[in-house]
């Protein structure tokens, strides 16, 4: 739910809880002020990890939280996907609530109830469907939002934007030289409203849900190479890694279901405007298969599916591609 | 479901998955033929822990199992218990089926949804709802079974036994000297359909279900200290520990809630025959009631929550107890 302050909106929210069964999951760049006892944890792609988990586990059980207690996690997607699994396992479940702090968070990882965390590199293979009690989104974060977090939720608004035919022009005419927040807030608000749709009719993603992994088969896999590859700590943000999977899936989606090239063209503009060329080389096709390959939405081992577009508005799920086929996608893309 | 071959009960369950998307984690001290890749795992109360949950994940990434895939957990209830966990969190959840091995596992742990891990001593503390897609209980493995252990599943069945004028007058009848096989597998029958109906009504555990944590409280804390005091590796079996509690909480249920004695005189005279008095000290009341106040089925810190009953057949749930009050019940229990 959209806010205008976040103490105000989450007094109706607590007021179901004992007060002493409140605890705070905040990240280590967030600043939340609350009477609750608070966790403050650093985290990132790179230590979103089970050790975390255990952490706020700890934390819960120092604070003798009971399962009728609530969780307040406060962050980006990192944190909000961390801490929801923790929730979700602590005493086989307990609520939550998140406060999503980054546009990403904001209009992706902060509703829908997938949780989790990464395991072996490979994103957010253990984890759990467990949907906060409520999200409660605040603009105002984003005053101070980094450009470059920005515009990774912007990609996943571009991602939403494409299986839309009313959201995708008004996605494209946004001032991303501006960022305006105002214009943005009615975009989020729509963003949300399409996902929210989509997930209540298929909670557990095994059909109508899989439209929204559009870009993501693609972008998840040169995400983990990013993570693999990355010797600082800045690997490719989620939303870029999206628009460079939603570039090689509409690619394809061009080739082999027909769509037009005018999203083609228009993502790449975007992508060469804004987001820069992705990070990676030809060398790392092999792997980046093989990644593809191991992806917890595959259907069959070793297969690799995907949702493609027959035009803006018309996802289509379950679509396999071969590894010649994703290769030449990753050719097109590497070589814009 | 009761059968009898697991084999023949198994193929229409596995006819809805692809033959190669099958994995078995086998209990070590099971034998169990199948065409499908098996982890084979040492489990005990003392292992139940995250690191065995990791080596499942691990042996299910290594056979590229899919979201689509099925996992088969043959075992006790330790290994069912871990195996449902580890399978609720892999890739946010993939199905199982419970094989239980163990007159326990048959009629508690295998069914019912309840899956976890222990954490710092705390029994089942991280967990999950995830029910399996089915139970087969095939009562042949429980000719090989040690005594002990069909002593501790049924203590498991004497709690439900109590929640039911009934079964209860059965579950007396039962002749433990001979454990006849063909006389037990009705009352594993019934035991199941009471647990059932419950579950049902209740499925997360917030209401009436908890009538099926008679024993618990009290039970749950001897286990864990027993836990933490065995040097060897030999603590309390669950099903004894539950006796021990039953009576703890059936003799409180004379005093607060005006139960008969008879059940009490009744559950004493087959725990001094059958299963011998709890190996605690009076030294350890303390941890034990701090134990307690830590129980998740608390709903709020530091208070004792235990079910009741006002007689057989008609359990109190959400009954509070004083320190003074489990005090007093320890010492009755250790008199005995």
């Amino acid at each position: 739910m959209l806010c205008k302050d976040i103490y105000s909106a989450l007094t109706p929210v607590l007021a179901r809880y004992d007060s002493e069964q409140v605890c705070v999951v905040c990240d280590a760049n967030v600043s939340f002020e609350s009477p609750y006892p608070t966790l403050t944890l650093a985290v990132s792609e790179q230590n979103k990890s089970l050790e975390r988990v255990s952490r706020i586990w700890d934390f819960f059980f120092e604070h003798g939280l009971t399962r009728r207690g609530v969780v307040i996690a406060v962050g980006g997607g990192v944190l909000t996907d961390i801490a929801g699994f923790a929730a979700a396992t602590y005493k086989r479940g307990v609520d939550y609530i998140n406060i999503p702090t980054t546009l990403l968070a904001m209009v992706d990882a902060s509703s829908g109830g997938k949780t989790g965390i990464n395991y072996h590199g490979l994103k957010n293979s253990i984890g759990a469907f467990a949907p906060p009690v409520d999200t409660l989104i605040w603009p105002g974060w984003l005053k101070t939002l980094p450009v470059h977090e920005f515009l990774s939720g912007y990609g996943e608004m571009l991602k939403t934007g494409l299986l839309n035919t009313k959201l995708w022009p008004q996605f494209l005419q946004y001032d991303l030289d501006t960022m305006d927040l105002e214009a943005l807030t009615p975009l989020i608000e729509q963003c949300l409203a399409v996902k929210g749709r989509i997930v209540a009719a298929d909670p557990r993603d095994s059909g109508r849900r899989k439209v929204l992994n559009l870009g993501h088969t693609f972008g998840h896999a040169l995400e983990e190479i990013s993570m693999q590859n990355a010797t600082d700590s800045h690997p490719m943000p989620h939303g870029y890694a999206v628009v460079y999977g939603l570039i090689a899936e509409v690619y394809l989606s061009v080739i082999k279901t027909h769509c037009p090239k005018e999203p083609l063209q228009q993502l790449t503009q975007l992508m060469l405007h804004y987001y820069g060329k992705p990070q990676c080389k030809c060398s790392d096709r092999e792997r980046l298969i093989a990644l593809m390959q191991q992806d917890k939405k595959n259907e069959r081992t070793a297969e690799i599916n995907c949702t493609l577009l027959r035009s803006v508005g018309s996802p289509l799920i379950n679509q396999v591609i071969s590894p010649d086929e994703a290769s030449e996608a990753f050719d097109f893309l590497f070589s814009l």
